[in-house]
């Protein structure tokens, strides 16, 4: 979207589930756009902040001391009336009152598809990939997401230990409803014996127990065993493995931790560029565009394009899991 | 139980759990007895192993870069049959045979009524506490306890960042069956508005909801409530919370996680020193006892004088977390 | 001291240099004051804030999500004016304009003498001793200390790594001017072959080279040497080692790291109770000491008496790091 | 280079500084050469063991539990024989001696240009970029460097307590000698005032003072700058901020700490691809080249290309922390 309007004010909120560096990206916006003589407000509780007004005016130091801390200063929330269009027509006037000319999002798929819609009535918008899951199409990467991964490394670090000790079985499940990113990059990492991503279909003789029984013959004697949430509970893994080898295992849900934690130099670093990226096209008037990566440098797709991309796991990366994760 | 014989050989296994700092402790065993002209066999496996004969010679360098490692290079596993009087005389046997004459156990309490039948029957043995629960009766402190707490503080620090984005509240199960050493303590560091401890009764009005309310009206919008895995289950909890208060609720069942990782330097000092004390007892000829901490010094005391003891919740600090969580 | 005059008002500070769980103490403070029906003054800027009466109204909210940051949020500032006798009467007339009827400090030994002269003016203050170093000597430990030494271990452990790689020897310089209780502990805390205190004379052939090809001749090929900044240069260290040994070495300062980060269990749960004991003190008309810790247990002293006192390198453990650091 | 014999044994060597993250491509190295019917020796010390024929055989389990660990399993050292034809010769007599078809070099630039030569006289050769600087031309990202620049960012944080309670500077100075990648992204990561790199030229007045001055009227009162080493020394430039500013300055040198450390998934997991990769191309009987990822995807070079390539900073990045590292 171009509009010919001239932007003077920016506004800025987080939206879906929070992730470690967009409060990164929050002080990348700000910055950049006071430094471009613009003005910002932060809309707290995201979408259903905005339906309610609840503006904070941002200046330089309002964004100090926060590059370092996970989640999002500005909170985020549900918004069911954002999804009419009534709400979005009401936000529209909500920002014309207050001379918002511009916002930035930064969250989800569905933060996306409202920036689409508000784009559409007249305010432009940016989104800015965040979220742990690594699961928006157009983006190589999303903000959180090598945090997340690093925090599952550390947990299962600590978990080797112990199963080592007792040569055991560990069944961990990580993050990935629909999208095994997570799942698949931190086997890897943790030399995980068996690897289970939702892309794939799963066959427990053939993608489970047969790995194991291998691994074991090569000498293995404790055993990682990776599990995106997408793909069953960790706990039905650990009773197939239980019933089947006999192997001691324990089962690991690590649930929120994973979203959490002082966000990695990866994720600063990106949603640093993310958020100075989606200035730059505010202040050229463009609107209803996602900032992306792509092939490592930052980019921008049109809403619509980029919801209707799709992303699969990586199956060269799967390939090598196979071969050496033994 | 004090012999004539002079110590030539000593033995080390772990046993039960496996603890961080417990390899710290092998090593001040192996490198103590070392450098007092004695001969150290590690033995794996605990009990089982010594039942088995899976004995290794130690040298200096045998526990080079281990102080850092979670989990134990001896390895642990349950032994049956050394819970029967056969078991252990043939453990008797065994040592006398391999010339091991005074054995090092690091464990918790079914490890040394193990090490008290052992000693009784002739082979004296000294009992370290190792195990991350802090329940072992006589002594202050236990090998892991230290590390097992700062990895739930750390979890708990990042499961705080998105309680605290979304507005929710965080209900975190920690180990302890029957002690709340680690929910108390973790509690007041993480700045827990409630800790539920199965050393108290739990009134769900009481202990739960009216603590929670509390911290509503003082401002509070985010909630961290632990719970000691003794008390009951995180999801129990968890539902409690929601029926009655609306509050957007998840729970975190921590588990193994908090077995492994790197030991603290609490646990690498104090593993040391109890590991240096067990040998210098031995080299008394002195056995059948449990080194220990009481008042910050290190102690030991007759096996079965300290399976006899008590501890109970420190109530002073109960008193203080529930002056100042809110 | 004890005055008859009812406590309606108390202020807390941080003074010298800072560490980490002084967040949590000043949590403590206006937590249990808040609790106990008094209201806080928090003072920026330790006593150079008083003086200009920089105070901030706590309340519960005020303390929010500070417990597990490093630093204080109070700030910390030297004061040559309150040195002097006329810059302590102006602090006391300031109090009593303002109401505040005592003061907590937290800081070390210089900061206490400050305390007691306001005490002895009229303004009852108690101490809490917060310096990384444990160099306050009526207490077994101070705020901060457990954080910085696992700081330290931390940053050996990966020096460890390199050192390993490459078969060298690293010289750490810690913190500890007139101290040795970083060195020593971290000391055995990373196994290293030689620990240097400057609570001992320093004989270079004694102390340095002949532990070193000791442990060459064990076998060791790469060395932690953990020397204090009271005993010496790092650089200076190494080149000695360099020109006598041949030995690949090399230095590392670690320096200011080792004040900051998010502080440790066991200094949020001490400084946690420490803040505590000092309220109840102060609410009980008692003023003109220091809170402690003896025998594990937190107690306090009369200022005067606390800072006559004197505390030793512990020797038992210097013993102990002698017979296992090979 | 391309050869018609077969492949039956390979060997790998790490070279150059160690790097963590090598651990993670040596496991790769092995294990997919072992899953391709391959045999594989470890060379210990680099191009030295070469020469002196340290070898040892790997097995599946000779690198299990070792992808977690910093530093390298295989030692690394300088070896100024193998700089001279002689030794190249020589080696390249000791592999075909030792049935070695084939080498994986894990190292920096200089030991490429002995992979090249030895690729040259007959013994294929592959390498795989491992430093921490990420100063090797033809590839995006070497081994190593997202662990050092997170180990960076971790102490910054650290230090940013100190220097904020005290209203302070703090100079950092981090290693890059001719690259400023590690400067310039951990300076972003970590909101540095100023960052430092040899790339450009150093104006103490525009570049330092003036950056200070105007951080110092938007309000901020705690600095961070970052140096890379090849810049100047961190004293140096604290001497010229006390000088000019008053501000009370630090500094504080990281040093070999940036070198250790568990690697991050990042290192883990690009480590595990490149290994991979190397072997593939060995397998093919190709050699002379080296694994590098362009565009976020691992490609390979011809080794002489490879050292002709140029890799400048990343100015787009330069810009924006000029632009919002207020």
């Amino acid at each position: 979207m171009n509009s010919n309007k001239e932007i003077g004010t920016i506004g800025v909120l987080t939206s879906g589930g929070d992730a470690p560096g967009m409060n990164a990206a929050i002080r990348a916006v700000v910055r950049t756009a006071l430094s471009k003589g613009l003005k910002v407000k932060g809309i707290m509780h995201g979408y259903a902040g905005l339906l309610n007004e609840e503006f904070i005016d941002m200046g330089m130091r309002s964004v100090s001391e926060i590059i370092q801390r996970g989640g999002t200063v500005l909170y985020t929330a549900r918004c069911l009336e954002f999804k009419e269009m009534a709400g979005v027509i009401k936000a529209h006037e909500i920002c014309e009152k207050n001379g918002i000319d511009g916002l930035v999002v930064i969250g989800g798929d569905g933060s996306f598809r409202g920036a689409q819609d508000l784009s559409n009535v007249g305010t432009p918008c940016i989104g800015i990939p965040g979220t742990i899951d690594n699961d928006i199409a157009c983006s190589e990467y999303t903000i959180g997401y090598d945090t997340a991964m690093n925090t599952v490394v550390e947990m299962v670090d600590k978990l080797r230990d112990t199963a080592n000790s007792h040569s055991r079985c560990s069944v961990v499940e990580v993050m990935g409803r629909r999208a095994g990113h997570i799942a698949l990059n931190t086997g890897i990492a943790c030399g995980a014996a068996v690897i289970l991503v939702p892309e794939q279909d799963f066959d427990p003789e053939r993608d489970l127990l047969a790995r194991i029984r291998y691994a074991q013959e090569c000498g293995k004697h404790h055993f990682i065993v990776m599990v995106a949430e997408g793909v069953g509970k960790a706990e039905e893994i650990a009773q197939i493995i239980r019933d089947n080898t006999g192997i001691d295992t324990r089962k690991t849900v690590l649930g929120h931790v994973q979203r959490g934690g002082s966000p990695t130099l990866r994720d600063r670093v990106v949603a640093t560029q993310m958020g100075y990226h989606a200035v730059e096209l505010l202040t050229q008037n463009i609107g209803n565009r996602v900032v992306a990566m792509k092939n490592g440098e930052i980019v921008d797709y049109e809403i619509n394009e980029a919801l209707s991309m799709k992303k699969g796991i990586e199956t060269k990366l799967l390939e090598i899991a196979h071969c050496i994760s033994i």
